[in-house]
């Protein structure tokens, strides 16, 4: 975490509405390591939370165990530093009830940011964003698609949408993990 | 990809010797996703190939069992993006392998470099390697250890250490698929 940077970034990883590999709407599966991995990014660059957001029973069930093992089970004693990690994460149905819970904490909304791997109109450089972090006190949500992205309509409701992070190139396809530990260490890693 | 950056890069992920979280020197076993996270990652960012390193015989079955799949088994046509990354991977016995191969390649031994969480005398930061990459023609072999890191005598061997990519901070325990993301991102993706 950059000194002094305020602690109001949160990343939220959604499961729903994102799309699939035809652009329909789905709600995608939890994959264990998106949470380790993001988890370990979000403490590694100081955000003040990750939300994992699918409206599914059994994948919430399944993420309740995975933070038991870890948080309250064995693995917190085998690797106090994945526990320290995982604390981070916080399980919601569906990205209102994250906004809510972001809202209610800082006492207004935050700003929402899609991020995407294509190009978007109107799209922010991620610098753009670093500058509204220091100029304005609200805090801001990263938006994260599992499977093909995020839903357009998702998008579309975003208060703004992030640069893709290759400009060039004819293969931009990274894994969700892996996008989202560049782009914490473009905004929060300099 | 950074336009006009000469194609000479290689990313090695080593399995032994590594470190167990008390230093003692391992194999480790080899993850799915380390393969292909890092190998989208290595395709996005443009580099000449990727390396796994694992001595174990058990562990390169399993690794040719999964680019079988995703080559020449059914996974490539379900996915052509994620069998075009596969193609990056290079299965290897040993560290000395990989670097002879890369060797015959480009007529040349490569400038062989170690990544580390942990701070490290002599530790260059990544702005001089890209100068290195700039100004002299000899192809750069980056290793990423899987585990709790690369093994000491490992590290001493490599002609160059990297820069944590966390000066301050508590906490730096990024997964190694998030570091070599973030590592290939700073080195060739602006």
């Amino acid at each position: 975490m950059t000194d002094g940077w305020p602690k109001r970034v949160y990343v939220a990883l959604i499961h729903y509405p994102v799309m699939d590999k035809n652009g329909e709407a789905i709600a995608s599966a939890v994959t264990n390591l998106d949470l380790h991995d993001i988890a370990r990014a979000c403490e590694t660059y100081g955000t003040a939370g990750y939300y994992v957001v699918t409206p599914l029973a059994d994948q919430q069930e399944l993420v309740r165990q995975i933070l038991d093992h870890w948080r309250i089970g064995k693995g917190g004693s085998y690797n106090p530093l994945r526990q320290k990690a995982l604390e981070q994460v916080r399980l919601k149905s569906d990205v209102a009830g994250a906004v809510a819970e972001i809202t209610a904490i800082h006492g207004g909304p935050p700003r929402t940011v899609a991020t995407t791997a294509r190009r978007k109109d109107g799209a922010i450089p991620v610098g753009q964003l670093q500058e509204m972090i220091r100029t304005d006190p609200a805090p801001v949500m990263l938006f994260f698609g599992t499977a093909w992205g995020l839903s357009d309509d998702l998008m579309d409701a975003a208060d703004h949408i992030l640069e893709p992070l290759m400009e060039t190139g004819d293969y931009n396809h990274l894994s969700v993990r892996s996008a989202a530990a560049i782009v914490l260490d473009r905004l929060l890693g300099r």
